[in-house]
């Protein structure tokens, strides 16, 4: 069942204050977490265990809780902008993820998806991440190393554009790059015909350039879709939405891929 | 890797019409699929595979796609309302499911979600799934008998605001049932601390109560939440959102649960 | 002060039923309207008067209140998309319409945004409303005539693109046809220097145009924006939203133009 | 038509940098702008005109545009919460303001509303603006002055809790307090029967609670309904919706109300 606390774990650090301070952190004998509202020594978090309370050096009180995928995507080391909880579950349904599964993504960047997919495939799948840039790449295998998901990731450094994908017969594919049009033709024939092909692209001229590119690469049942997520506050006396949100993180294009030479009508 | 096409898959055939017509079927020699456009033959669908075409007798051309699981749920046999992808995605994130792990939902309803936790905790995960009617919970087990996943699921009939919860130590608890704050208590109990808790209910009053109830039981870092999703036609020459959308499915509350005897303070 | 019931008055019977069945009629002595729910003489909806009670021939009761401007456009007879009253308070504050202001339009569509304009201009104001099509311009005369707005609205048959607008120093605009981007010039041309463009466009590529349009026409402080609005239900004990709602109508394009020769630097 | 630019005008100075800095000013000769981005010389701005540009002191680029009822009611002095002009659009439309109408708005607060409505009531019509507090109705007045419409505001201060309102047989009636269900039948008193009643609130316990006094009150048409507005970044090229919106500003609830003694059956 659940497991105890022990050195190495992440946990996440809550304070019951109006600011809702929250911190992400791995636990080291002898640590300490500096923090605006004072300081806290992991040996007291690994004594308090998991639902226990620990105080700061500034009396602050913080509860011990155990962090999610969500939690650790959310706080990554990163140097690009990583995929939000509410879009990485609507890609993981959409996409078919499931524990053994093969999926390819391309890029990498921070590794914030890579982890959301790895950790969903678990350690009987395999997640193929391709990067053009191998410093972003390392970061991206830094957070995976971290989240200990990282020995069901194969990372490639490779030019897609030029050289293409080797695998064959995949379950999944993700594309997260800025020209994704111009490697819809690899990313279909790296798939299982009939399989599942997902894109995020930031602009509605990149969600044109795809859809053409996609039709062209007979692709079939093209969904184009968008996700919000609205937080309320939490005092039941005053149930009300906080007053902002995010408005807008990306769009995503589904599709299925057919066999070589099935190609369906213009539908719309 | 991907697996080939055989008796008894199940298999979605899209037809690339303006409709955008879209059917579910499980494969069976000699089965035939009836619809407004046509019939189909199953052995057809055999014959062509995964990525493959197929001619209704009315001669509408139809496309041979490999199910999601979100395609799988969204046409589900169901006696209950059952959550949207775009809510499980957030559930299957934020109560940090993953492959492995031991999971509990009450109740059951049709088994939407029990379809969806099953098949990302996987074959050595556990989902317990209580519910007070077992004619619902019948439905539930049909549903994933269908999508193969319940040799991982246990079902249990209970008055759970008599008896609570029989297991302890659990990694993550789902509550879908009309009065969650009466289980909130059993719910605790059930979780291991430091765990997470999720509840889903359609009206602001439930969350007020829920709410509460959260905050008597002693949980920290409470959270109200929903999530939109909209789609967009799919004609690159005419981008647009389409007209309508669904305006709400539920509101989710968050919470990560404490050891007995530690209570954070009022936050709000 | 609000004027009593008489001949001529449209009134708004709304039923209190599940279905909130709501008619917009035109009270004529000795008239009727035929409903599903039963038939209601208009003789006794002006005996009833405003907030009074009415019954149909089926038993169903019917309440009598004063329609709103937007009641009236929500049930106008319509031969094209009309603008929602969502969209239509946008534009009417972002603007600056105001009574007594002189706003052209184009193209008058059904009139819905005809009447719109017409109505809170005032008496004292003018609007000016082209289209190119003579038949549609009849439906949103005759929509402004019931609405009795029709003595400060002056419809003109023109194409523009080829022969510009008439008028000139306008203190607004408002372009609802599907090539604005042809006619950003002409619109330029009637504004007074300083003065408020809006454009309403349903896809995504009409706004790309119309940016790249109003940019050529030296255009300052371009706004794109989109509106919703989600209605809730009303029991107070099962308080929740709608299940459904509009997803899009339009994207509105805000501007104010400049002097002849008056050009901003490209800013983003 | 639109008047040219003289000393007392508001004037808006729009800047064509990222940052989109925009300035509201009153012209004063002799007077001064001082900004980040450098100084602006009233002088230079009526000399400049409508439409025109002027440089400031740091060498930026500004255009003098004509601001709208939205730009002003946005950049007021307030000492409240002001309603949103995506509210304020939708309260318009659904009260059926119009010239010549009179209306009435409890609480004044900073005035932001008051501005609205007495713009689109215009000098034809009247506005009675309650407040308990006289040093927030003090800066309501002082806004409207400053928009030139106070000539039709009426401001009353006033425990309406006690006293309810002196009108009678108005077109319109705004609630914009903290516990509008306890003034719901004064409000329904002075508004001519089958007139129009719109409350905004924060919370949904709010809701809650206005919902129970309209229906006690015998309101008819009860609507509930929150708008939302998501601005779009203006590069065509690269068009996408901004990354942050405004998440909530409040439920607006309205009703008709109906003739003493009518009341209609709970229909929902």
């Amino acid at each position: 069942m659940a497991k105890p606390i022990e050195e190495g774990d992440y946990v996440r650090l809550w304070a019951s204050n109006k600011k809702g301070d929250s911190f992400l952190i791995r636990l080291a004998k002898g640590g300490s977490l500096g923090s605006r509202i004072g300081a806290v020594r992991h040996d007291d978090v690994l004594a308090a265990g998991f639902g226990g309370e620990v105080l700061s050096t500034k009396g602050e009180r913080f509860f011990v809780v155990r962090p999610t995928v969500s939690d650790f995507c959310r706080k990554i080391h990163r140097v690009t902008q990583v995929v939000y909880p509410k879009d990485a579950g609507v890609l993981l349904t959409s996409l078919d993820i499931r524990p053994g599964a093969s999926v390819l993504e391309c890029g990498s960047g921070s590794g914030g998806m890579t982890v959301f997919l790895a950790h969903f495939v678990g350690p009987g799948g395999r997640v193929y991440s391709y990067d053009v840039r191998e410093d972003h790449q390392k970061v991206a295998m830094d957070n995976c190393r971290r989240w200990g998901v990282d020995d069901r990731v194969l990372f490639r450094v490779a030019d897609v554009e030029e050289a293409g994908f080797q695998e064959r017969d995949l379950d999944a594919l993700f594309l997260d790059v800025r020209c994704p049009w111009k490697i819809v033709e690899p990313a279909v024939s790296a798939l299982a015909p009939g399989g599942r092909l997902a894109v995020l692209v930031p602009t509605v001229n990149q969600v044109e350039m795809v859809l053409e590119s996609l039709r062209e690469a007979g692709c079939a049942d093209l969904v184009v879709t968008e996700t919000s997520q609205r937080n309320w506050k939490t005092n039941p006396k005053r149930l009300r939405p906080e007053d902002s949100m995010v408005a807008h993180t990306g769009f995503m294009v589904f599709a299925s891929t057919l066999k070589a030479g099935v190609v369906p009508d213009e539908y719309w």
